[in-house]
């Protein structure tokens, strides 16, 4: 919009942008300070992106690095509201750090990812979610899959004093979101996973707001395509939204995340931030065994570590392998 | 996922991904033809995303160029129901290039909007929309502003036997994308604007199969630039999930794509696919009215020619230079 074909003095006084700072950072690139309106955004999740990275992310060459909030907006947003102790409670864990697995591949039936679950929580792993790529296909239909999963997981902890939380992964449009929160709580269900930039954020904030009970553990998953620093995506935004927990790739795995990102993402993620409970980092991606106690290091106890791919290769001793994860983390807060 | 971690022969066979060609195109560069299953979308447009790019796009270095899609899944998702012939029927326009212009800035009241609209359509306009940026916010609310628009509009029109198609823009979760709909339905409206990337691309496509007498224009906000192909996102995937018009930004304004990415998108848009009608092109961003001729050899005349801020800088002379760019278009068909 032309400045010189605004009229409207309020207009040009409290809702045009403007560049409060530029600085130069390096050959070529600057980092520039917008100041935008809180009124733009509508405090509502996608017109919040509209406002931040909207049309911008049309320029190539533009990164969206960070973004600050006034109170006003972290109240309207909300955040997380169960974090890292809330995310402990439900499996009976003190401070330490937390274990997690992935069910897949695409392409099982219910039965069979119900027998991998099995498998996997009898290891004593404290979550255990849905792969992201298992939405409600007909080889493992939601409605048929979760109450087989969250029968296998109950029962596969009946008689070692242990709780293993399993997070579904919900899909599809909001009417189906809904549906799946209600088949999921029905099982006694209350923790999901979610990717909000394959949901839409809008449909996101909408179940964080609408379910209370849930904790939300976030997947990174369509979120490089924006070109949005991940720390300020996967960490600040998803949180501001409700992740309790958020998945990312971490460095030194098949992804190209570095270990910058992925330490300013974690700090994101468990910063001091209004009244927010902290977003569990919670790093993936390729992780083994040999990498536990070197991610431990570098992430501290307030973590859930991830391994997918690297527990399911175990085959026939995919408890024990689970078990050794299990204990591995477990031993490290002691060391 | 590992594949000697999977034991299932069905899945291996007909759920993994397989890599089909790879073509060196440039030092470091490569095209990779990757075949996936068509059962893995589910036939649902956010897994459809997420299957397509959803943890490649993570990678920094990976852009996805293309998709294929096989007549199945065509006839699921839809495609346009109304294209060029729709949104000319709309307006009472033979075989010509069409115009528009959007509503701005952010901030004006709904009266103002409004007012705008009625200088606009007075310079005879095919289409008046939105400004994208405008959602619900407390300035001009959807529920207030929409019907005041419409009404202008309307009355511009009254008396010189011409149509102004008005579209307002939706924003928010699919509560408020339907509740919008309704809204623009009760003025008589059957068109409105959409940004996919803001909304998910789930509620797009379910506000699209939902209202089969809406025609939608689809906005780029949030779309990017660097990571999936303009000409398959803004022309092919928003085109399958049943955009009439798509608006990208025209090379030589304020944004970054090239001519070759522009040629590419409208080539998308309108090309011979399936059953589907065809998307008109929406080139836009920073267009002026003497870049007109240019366009309308560049694009043909199955285009819709959009400038905004070029003409709101008109100030007072708005109406008549309105008319000098709806002149323009209409005069070249016969040129």
């Amino acid at each position: 919009m032309p400045l010189t074909a605004i009229s409207d003095r309020a207009v040009l006084d409290n809702i045009v942008g403007r560049v409060e700072a530029i600085k130069a950072v390096d050959e070529g690139l600057f980092e520039v300070s917008v100041g935008l309106s809180v009124a733009t955004s509508g405090m509502e999740a996608g017109q919040l992106f509209n406002m931040l990275f909207g049309n911008t992310s049309l320029h190539p060459e533009v990164m969206l690095k960070d973004a600050v909030f006034p109170d006003e907006l972290l109240a309207a947003f909300g955040g997380p509201r169960h974090g890292i102790s809330g995310l402990r409670q439900r499996v009976g864990a003190g401070i330490r750090a937390l274990t997690c697995s992935a069910l897949k591949p695409q392409g099982s039936s219910a039965r069979e990812l119900a027998e991998l679950a099995r498998q996997l929580a009898r290891g004593g792993l404290d979550f255990i979610k849905d792969d992201h790529g298992l939405a409600d296909q007909v080889y493992s239909p939601f409605a048929e899959r979760v109450p087989r999963i969250a029968e296998a997981v109950r029962e596969a902890r009946a008689n070692d004093g242990g709780r293993t939380c399993y997070l579904p992964s919900l899909s599809g449009n909001l009417d189906q979101l809904r549906r799946q929160v209600e088949l999921a709580r029905a099982e006694g269900i209350d923790a999901v996973l979610i990717a909000p930039m394959v949901t839409g954020v809008s449909a996101f904030h909408t179940i964080v707001r609408e379910n209370p009970d849930f904790a939300f553990m976030t997947h990174p998953s369509m979120a490089g395509a924006a070109r949005i620093a991940p720390p300020l995506l996967l960490g600040k935004l998803f949180r501001l939204l409700g992740a309790d927990a958020t998945v990312f790739p971490n460095y030194g795995g098949r992804f190209g995340y570095s270990q910058d990102e992925c330490r300013e993402l974690a700090k994101a993620a468990l910063a001091r931030w209004s009244k927010f409970p902290a977003t569990v980092p919670v790093p993936a991606g390729g992780m083994t065994l040999d990498r536990v106690a070197e991610m431990l290091e570098f992430y501290g106890l307030d973590v859930i570590v991830l391994v997918g791919g690297g527990l399911l290769s175990a085959g026939t001793r995919i408890t024990q392998e689970t078990a050794a994860f299990v204990d591995a983390v477990v031993r490290h807060q002691t060391a």
